[in-house]
C-alpha cells in the first residue's frame, strides 16, 4: 500500500513525534515553530538523498530514519552542543509504501527520543526520490556550577596531539578498536554483496548503516577542555574538534585549517584586516595499523608497513570526533572516554600537529599512498 | 560550462554571501554555525523541488534563487517576526551551467540582503534535479519601548473580520487590486505559454516567479496587535495570520482551526486532556469579485455573480497574509497597509469567521463552487 495524501504522511509523523515538548512554545502544524532560545545556539543542515548518501536497496527504512538524523547530530557533537530540537524536509516518492514511511520515522523517532529532542515542523513534497533535509540546533553545555561551556572550536597548533574518538558497535571493552575505516569498509562490501555483507562484516556495516553520534562525548569533552583552559589560564581553547563525514584526508586539513580562519576573524572583528601571510600547519601520524578493527585489518590486508591502509584514510562516512588538543589535556579525555558506560568508545591517538606543511604517516606524505582525492560529490 | 567540483560552488556562495555578520558568531565552514539567538525564536524550513515548487524551463536563475527563500521568509512574516539568518541545503545537478549557478546565489542574495541576513552555513550535495532546503530562523518584534512582541499566532473566534494582505508588482497606488489569485493565473499562463506570457499577463506571472515576503506588514501588523490587546485588555490575540501556500481553500479551514488547536495545548500545559468537543467555526465570504485584479478579470472572465471565481480560491503559491482579526482592529491594519511607501500592499476585506462550518461566497458553499480538493503534492 502506498501513500494517498499529505495528511497521511502527517499521521504518521505525528504517530512517532510527540507535538508538545518542554522546549518548543508552538509545535508542528504552523508557519513556524517557536521555542524559547539558549544563546548562543548552534545549527546545522544536512541533506540526505537516496543513491548519494544512503541506498535504500540495502538500507532498511528503520536504518535511513536513524541515519539522517544521526549524520545531522553528529555536527552538533562536533560542536559540544547539547541538542534541542530539530526540523524536516521530507522528499516523499510517491510510491513509497506506507510500511516503509513508517519504518523510517519509527527510526528517526527512536535517536531524537533517546537525546529527548522534538521535531518542531518542517515542510514534506513529492520527488522522484527518497531525501531528507535535517536542520538541528542546540545550546552550550553549562558546568556543574551552571555555567555556560563555550563551544567547540578549531585552531589547532603545533604540537597538538591529534585522535579520533569513534564507538563501535560490538567492540570488546576490554581493547576497542578504533573505528577509522570501518564506515568504508561497510560501503565497499555492501555495495558489492547487499546486506549478506552483515554476516562477515558486521562491524563495518552497523558503521554505516547506523552511526552513533558522539553527542555525550562532545559535551563533556567541551566540559573538560573549559576547566583546563582555566586552570591552566591559557588563551587558545585547548581542545579543538570536528566530525570526519568527507573522510580523514580531506577533513584533517579542515582540522588544521582552522586557527588560520579563527585568527582571520578575530583580526577582522577588530577592525584589522585579515592577515595574508599563510600559517602552513601539518600532521605527522604514527599510529600502528594494528589499533584498525579486526574487520579492516582482515579486508584490506593491513600490515604494520602502512600497506592496505589507505582505504581507511580516505573513507568518509566516520561521524567520529577527529580531535586536536594540547597535551597536557589528553589524559583526563583519555579517562572521559574510558568511562563511557556501556559500549566503550575507542579514542586513538593518531599524532601531532606539526609546523611542516602536509600530512605523513610514518614519515610518508599519504598523498603517495592514496590513489584518489578524498570524497567530492561533484568530481567523481 | 557546468560545475567541476563542490569548492567551486563554494567559491560562488562566497562570492555572493559575506561570511561574517554581526549576527553571527561563527559562519559558514564549520560544523555548525553559531549566532546569538534572541529568544523566543521562530524557524521554518521549506523545501523547494525542480518540478514540483518551480521549473527551471521558465524560471530564470535568479527567480529561482530569490523564490525558494522568499517562500520562506514569508513564513516568518506570518509569525510577525524579524529575520535573523537562514541555513541551505543545495542539491545541485552535474550538468548545471556555472552561470546558472551564479544566476541562482545572485538572486538569492539580492532578497538576503535585502533583509540583511546571513547564510550561515548548510550543505551541498548532487542531485538528478535542482533543488532546496532552506530553513530561516528569526527573532520577536519590539515596540518602542523595547518590549517584546508575541508572535502572532493562529486562534480565529467568531465575529472576527478575514483579510488577505497581498502585494502587486505594477499595481496603481491610487486602487491596488488584490493578489488573490494572481499566482495561479501565472502558473496557469507560463505552463501554457513560457516567458512569452509575461507580455500579456505581466502582473500574474511577477506574483508566481518573484513573490514577495509580508515581513515588514508581519511585524507591523504585529505591534499593533500587540498595542490594541493591551489597551483593550484582551485575554486572546486580536489578530491571527497565516501566509497562503495551498490557496484558499485548504488554508482558510486551518486559519479557522487554530483555536481549536491552541485550546487543546493550553488545556494540556495546566495538566487536562485536550477537550475532545468539536467547535465548528466557518466563514462567510463575501467580498466583490471585482476586487481581483484586471488579469485575473480577464483571464477567467470573472462575473459579479461568481462566475469564473473558482481558481483564485483555489490557486497556492501565493504567499500574501490570510488574517482574521477583531473588528474593532481592522481599521489601524489598514491605515499601515496603505501607509507602506512605494509598492501599495492591498488589504482585501474576505468576510467574517461564521459559528456555521463550512466556507461560503455570498451564501454559496465554495465546495460546490470548485471542481477540485485544493492542492495536494500526493493525490495528484
Amino acid at each position: 500500500m502506498s501513500i494517498q495524501s499529505e495528511d497521511q504522511i502527517l499521521a504518521v509523523i505525528d504517530a512517532f513525534f510527540p507535538r508538545r515538548h518542554p522546549s518548543l512554545l508552538l509545535g508542528r502544524g504552523d508557519d513556524c515553530a517557536e521555542f524559547a532560545s539558549a544563546s548562543p545556539l548552534a545549527l546545522s543542515t544536512d541533506l540526505s538523498l537516496d543513491d548519494v548518501h544512503f541506498r535504500s536497496s540495502y538500507f532498511s527504512p528503520e536504518e535511513i530514519g536513524h541515519k539522517v538524523l544521526a549524520v545531522n547530530l553528529s555536527d552538533l557533537a562536533a560542536a559540544g552542543a547539547v541538542p534541542l530540537g530539530f526540523s524536516l524536509g521530507f522528499i516523499c516518492p510517491r510510491d513509497l509504501p506506507l510500511a516503509a514511511l513508517e519504518g523510517l520515522f519509527r527510526g528517526m523517532a527512536a535517536l531524537a527520543a533517546a537525546h529527548d529532542i522534538p521535531l518542531s515542523g518542517g515542510d514534506i513534497t513529492v520527488g522522484d526520490k527518497l531525501g531528507f533535509s535535517i536542520t538541528v540546533w542546540g545550546g552550550a553545555a553549562r558546568d556543574h556550577s551552571g555555567r555556560v561551556v563555550p563551544f567547540l572550536r578549531r585552531g589547532a597548533v603545533e604540537g597538538d596531539v591529534i585522535f579520533f574518538l569513534s564507538q563501535v558497535e560490538g567492540a570488546a571493552a576490554s581493547r576497542p578498536a578504533s573505528g577509522l575505516g570501518l564506515a568504508r569498509l561497510g560501503l565497499e562490501v555492501l555495495e558489492k554483496g547487499g546486506r549478506a555483507a552483515l554476516r562477515d562484516c558486521p562491524a563495518a556495516c552497523a558503521a554505516l548503516l547506523k552511526p552513533r553520534p558522539q553527542l555525550a562525548a562532545g559535551w563533556r569533552f567541551a566540559l573538560l577542555a573549559a576547566a583546563f583552559q582555566d586552570d591552566h589560564k591559557l588563551a587558545l581553547p585547548p581542545l579543538k574538534v570536528m566530525d570526519v563525514s568527507d573522510g580523514l584526508r580531506r577533513d584533517l586539513p579542515r582540522l588544521l585549517d582552522g586557527y588560520r580562519r579563527l585568527e582571520a576573524v578575530a583580526k577582522a572583528r577588530h577592525g584589522q584586516q585579515p592577515g595574508r601571510q599563510h600559517i602552513p600547519l601539518g600532521a605527522d601520524l604514527d599510529f600502528p595499523a594494528a589499533a584498525l578493527h579486526p574487520e579492516v585489518l582482515r579486508a584490506w590486508r593491513v600490515r604494520e608497513d602502512g600497506a592496505g591502509l589507505a582505504p581507511a584514510l580516505e573513507g568518509g562516512d566516520e561521524y567520529g570526533l577527529l580531535c586536536a588538543c594540547v597535551p597536557g589535556l589528553l589524559p583526563a579525555l583519555v579517562a572521559e572516554a574510558e568511562r563511557e558506560a556501556g559500549q566503550p568508545a575507542s579514542l586513538l591517538v593518531l599524532g601531532r600537529v606539526s609546523a611542516a606543511p602536509g600530512i605523513r604517516w610514518r614519515g610518508k606524505d599519504i598523498g603517495d599512498m592514496l590513489p584518489g582525492d578524498g570524497f567530492d560529490h561533484f568530481s567523481r
